[in-house]
């Protein structure tokens, strides 16, 4: 079965987290935006869905996994479905749902990384709140970078298990998707505050280790350097805007 | 077994979600920072909860609940866990992935609606960050409110099922968990932005009926009118500042 992920073509934003566990259980799967209008893919495609007025599930927005008749969206969901599909987390209950809590204080993270760039809505653009976005930049490089490497510091370090290598995870001894989500992100915060956290990392040796072991797992490491990785850039969660920076 | 829930003593925030799932299943739980210290409850205990450095799966940040040797955090996930116990969602994979998809999309609501007074970051004063609020609001309410009642609106229309009543919900045909959120996000965007909210509401019409039917479910109705309910106040999230309202 080859699963279909519907997400923006342009960016890696909140699919990114999806397409990581795809890409690192070395799953069958199309992404749908960035096909082939003449396969029935590309944009059109992907905005049908989100918009299909026949589904009596309807998602507010994407990324939405469609798997058979499985229509899933909102990124923690599809990896809370997928996760035991991918063989990408443990069997027990206990071990899904921390897991699960991982992933949700990573996407907290996330939306708040969002919010630095665009703190009085995104529907303005960035240019007409440069001085709010500064502000609360600021906020977010001096205690939120901290708070969120720092816990995810404390969460490998508690772990009473490691792998062969003695190699620390964030969920049992083997890799699992929010080993991937703490991969992305501390590739987009580095993308874009690289000052603020390469300073916190230096705080976080398990947090760095770990995103090492990530980038160099075999479909990782072939995933980030293929055409499929599409780069960061400033139409995403994660933005370089130097003046945010520090 | 008795369910501990932990969270602020003075405010619905988040927790409120996990309170009302636990009381309109009647459920016994302890709301441990309400609690007496006599009876090693109250503040201290919850704080010694949220930073036990004993834990190897440690919180960031409360609600938490504690049922026997399971500590979990982060309120959807809190709820995934919770549902099947107090049978307020159904038995299928498929039933309860569409409910927690809809809880995160209304916890995305949520987080919006917070940072129409924080849009510059929880560390700052509302007073700090007024000019900022205001326009975070103005499009909080005339672009974010309308666009989640409008899909939560969308969903109760599509939903094939419906009550002997002919009343519709969420998912089925029966209250789940996240016909409380509903209720409890209607209650917030009310409290907060009355105006915009009626002016959105009146669009909504399955959304407003919903909100009435849980309001009167028995246990539910017994909670709103007791103590145990924490009023709405200027230190949650929902709060109630005329000049963020139109």
């Amino acid at each position: 079965m080859t699963y279909q992920l519907h997400y923006w073509p342009n960016i890696q934003g909140r699919g990114e987290f999806v397409r990581l566990a795809l890409e690192a259980a070395g799953a069958s799967y199309t992404d749908v935006a960035r096909g082939d209008p003449a396969d029935e893919q590309g944009l059109p495609a992907m905005l049908h869905c989100v918009q299909d007025a026949s589904l009596t599930r309807p998602p507010l927005a994407c990324p939405v996994l469609v798997d058979g008749k499985q229509v899933i969206a909102q990124t923690a969901t599809i990896l809370l479905y997928l996760a035991p599909r991918l063989k990408l987390v443990g069997a027990s209950e206990a071990d899904r749902l921390w897991a699960h809590q991982i992933q949700l204080t990573i996407l907290d993270a996330v939306d708040e990384a969002h919010n630095t760039h665009h703190p009085l809505g995104s529907g303005l653009y960035y240019e007409d709140q440069k001085p709010a976005a500064r502000v609360a930049a600021q906020a977010f490089r001096t205690q939120r970078i901290p708070k969120y490497l720092n816990w995810l510091e404390t969460v490998l370090a508690r772990n009473p298990k490691a792998d062969k290598q003695g190699g620390k995870h964030l969920v049992g001894a083997r890799l699992s998707y929010v080993d991937l989500s703490l991969f992305q992100l501390v590739e987009g915060l580095l993308y874009a505050f690289p000052k603020a956290t390469k300073r916190a990392l230096k705080k976080t040796p398990l947090v760095l280790a770990l995103r090492e072991r990530v980038a160099q797992q075999r479909r990782v490491a072939a995933y980030l350097g293929s055409e499929r990785r599409i780069p960061f850039n400033e139409d995403g969660i994660f933005r370089r805007y130097p003046e945010l920076d520090a």
